[in-house]
C-alpha cells in the first residue's frame, strides 16, 4: 500500500494512494499518528484525483533526527575515502566500515519531491547528492533482535542525503554538513513492509537525465536488519523514527574532478517499487 | 530568573523557582511554549513549597536531537585524542580541533536531575561523564552573525553529556555513543540568560564526591557566539534548540588507566549559578 501525505484544508493528512487509477484517499490523521496507531488504514469514499492534490513529505517533519547510515555500499565507502572529504578515515584500509557509521539530519530539512533544495550561497559550495532507501519505523522498541527487525518496519520510502562535502569534512562530525535546510528531499510517498522487498531493490539517481548512481540494495554493507539491531541496542527506536541505509557509489566527489550540484540541476531518484523523487537546486 | 519543569497534575508544566524563598511559581504552558512565546512569565499567586514539587528535567523532551559540541577545551582535546578513543583526528597534532565538532543526542535520552542513569549492560562497559554549559535557544534563525547571536538566547542550563566511549570509536560518527537511553542528565533548572554571564563560569564535576573536573568556560575553544553562528550559517536555529557547548578536562579516559563509571556511582555537576545536577548509576 502507497501512503502520502497531502494538503487538506490547512492542514497535513496521510492518504492511500491508487496510482494506477490515479486517485488517492485521505485519511483522518496525520502519518506519525497514523504509523502510531499500528493500524491498517481503511479506505472510504471515492477519493479525489491524484492530479489534483499536493504531495507533501511523507513525513513531513519527523518526530527527531533522522538516523543516517554513512559508508554503506563498497565502492562508495572506496570512493568516498579516496575524495579526501572522509574525517572518518585515515586512509584507504579503513575505507570499509567495520560497524555502522551513523549520525543524523535536523527534522526541518525535510522537503517534499518538487520542492526546490536551496543551494546554500556563501555556506557551501560543494553541494553533492546521495539516493539512499530509507527504513520507517513501525513498532518502537530497544534491544532489537536481527532476527525480529523487519517486525519493526512500518515501511520503505527515498531520499536524497543532500550533503554539503566541505562542511562535511570541516566539522568532522557530519551533522552540519548534513543538515542544511532543505537537505533532505522525501518521497513522493512511502510503501508499507508488506509490498516491498528491501533486500534486492534497485536504487538509480540521474543529474540532468545522466544516470550518475545504478546499484541495488542487495550490496548493503550492513543490512537493514543489522542497522536496526545496532541502533535499538542502547537506543530505544520510536514509531516514526526514519532510518536512511546509506548511499551507493556515483555521488559527485566519487568523479575527478568532482562534479558537485549548480542551481539549476535536477537530481532524480528513482528505487523499484517506490517511485520518483526529483527536484532542482534553486 | 530561574525556570523549572515540574510535574502537575498529569502534565508537566514551567514554573519559576525562588530558591531563597523556596518557592515555586507554576505557569500556564511547558517550558517550550514559553519559549516560543517570546514572553517572560509573570509571577502570580503565593506558589507552593519548592521541596514539595517533583523537579524534571527543565526541556523534558526537546523539539529535536540536541546540539553537541566535542572537544571545546584545550586540556580535554588533548586528553581525548591521547586517549585512543577519538575517531576525529589521526594523531596528537590533530586534537585541537580547527572548527567547531557538531554531533547531536536524541531527545528521548533527556532525564532529570535525581533520576538514574541506566548502565547499558551488554552494550557498553565504557561508561563517562561530560560536565557542560548547554545553550537554550529562544529566538530562532539563521545565518545569525556572531555580533548578535546572544540576543538569539533564552537561558543557560547544566547537562551531563554521559558517553559509551567503546561505541563512540566502534561506530566512528558519534551519535549512537552519545545517545544511550538516559544519557543525557539536564537540569536542575535553567537560568535565563538576563542572570547569567556564560563566559566566565566555573564548572566542577564530581563522581562520589571526588573532584574530578574544575574549569571555566573562559577557556572554551570556539565560544557560544562562534557556535550559534557556525550551527546557524545553513540551519535554521529553532526556539528550544539545546546547544551542550562541550566538556573541560578530568573525564574518565582521562586517566590512565581509564576510571569508567560503575554501578553505583554518584556524578555531580555544578556550574556558577545553575545549581547542581546530580544522577546515580543504576
Amino acid at each position: 500500500m502507497k501512503l502520502a501525505t497531502i494538503r487538506r484544508g490547512g492542514s497535513a493528512v496521510a492518504a492511500v494512494v491508487d496510482e494506477q487509477a490515479g486517485r488517492v484517499f485521505p485519511l483522518e490523521s496525520d502519518m506519525i499518528s497514523l504509523i502510531r496507531s499500528g493500524e491498517r488504514p481503511a479506505l472510504a469514499g471515492e477519493g479525489v484525483a491524484l492530479s489534483s492534490v499536493e504531495l507533501l513529505a511523507p513525513i513531513p517533519r519527523p518526530p527527531r533526527n533522522i538516523f543516517c547510515v554513512g559508508k554503506n555500499y563498497h565502492a562508495h565507502a572506496q570512493e568516498f575515502t579516496r575524495s579526501g572529504f572522509d574525517s572518518s578515515a585515515r586512509d584507504a584500509s579503513e575505507a570499509i566500515p567495520t560497524a555502522p557509521i551513523v549520525f543524523s539530519k535536523v527534522p526541518e530539512c525535510v522537503i517534499a519531491s518538487g520542492e526546490p533544495i536551496r543551494y546554500p550561497t556563501g555556506v557551501s559550495d560543494k553541494l553533492d547528492y546521495e539516493a539512499e532507501l530509507a527504513v520507517v519505523i513501525g513498532k518502537g522498541g530497544r534491544g532489537i533482535d536481527r532476527a525480529d527487525a523487519y517486525d519493526h518496519v512500518f515501511g520503505y520510502m527515498i531520499v536524497n542525503d543532500v550533503t554539503a562535502r566541505d562542511l562535511q569534512a570541516h566539522h568532522k562530525q557530519w551533522l552540519i554538513g548534513k543538515s542544511l535546510d532543505t537537505f533532505c528531499p522525501m518521497g513522493p510517498w512511502l510503501v508499507t513492509a508488506d509490498d516491498v522487498s528491501p533486500e534486492t531493490l534497485g536504487v538509480r539517481c540521474w543529474v540532468n537525465g545522466e544516470l550518475r548512481q545504478d546499484a541495488n540494495t542487495a550490496d548493503l554493507i550492513f543490512d537493514i536488519p543489522t542497522l536496526i539491531e545496532a541502533i535499538s541496542a542502547g537506543i530505544t527506536l520510536q514509531p516514526g523514527d526514519v532510518i536512511a541505509t546509506g548511499t551507493p557509489a556515483g555521488v559527485g566527489i566519487g568523479f575527478d574532478p568532482p562534479r558537485y550540484l549548480a542551481r539549476g540541476d535536477q537530481v532524480t531518484i528513482e528505487i523499484d517499487g517506490l517511485g520518483r523523487l526529483s527536484n532542482a537546486i534553486q
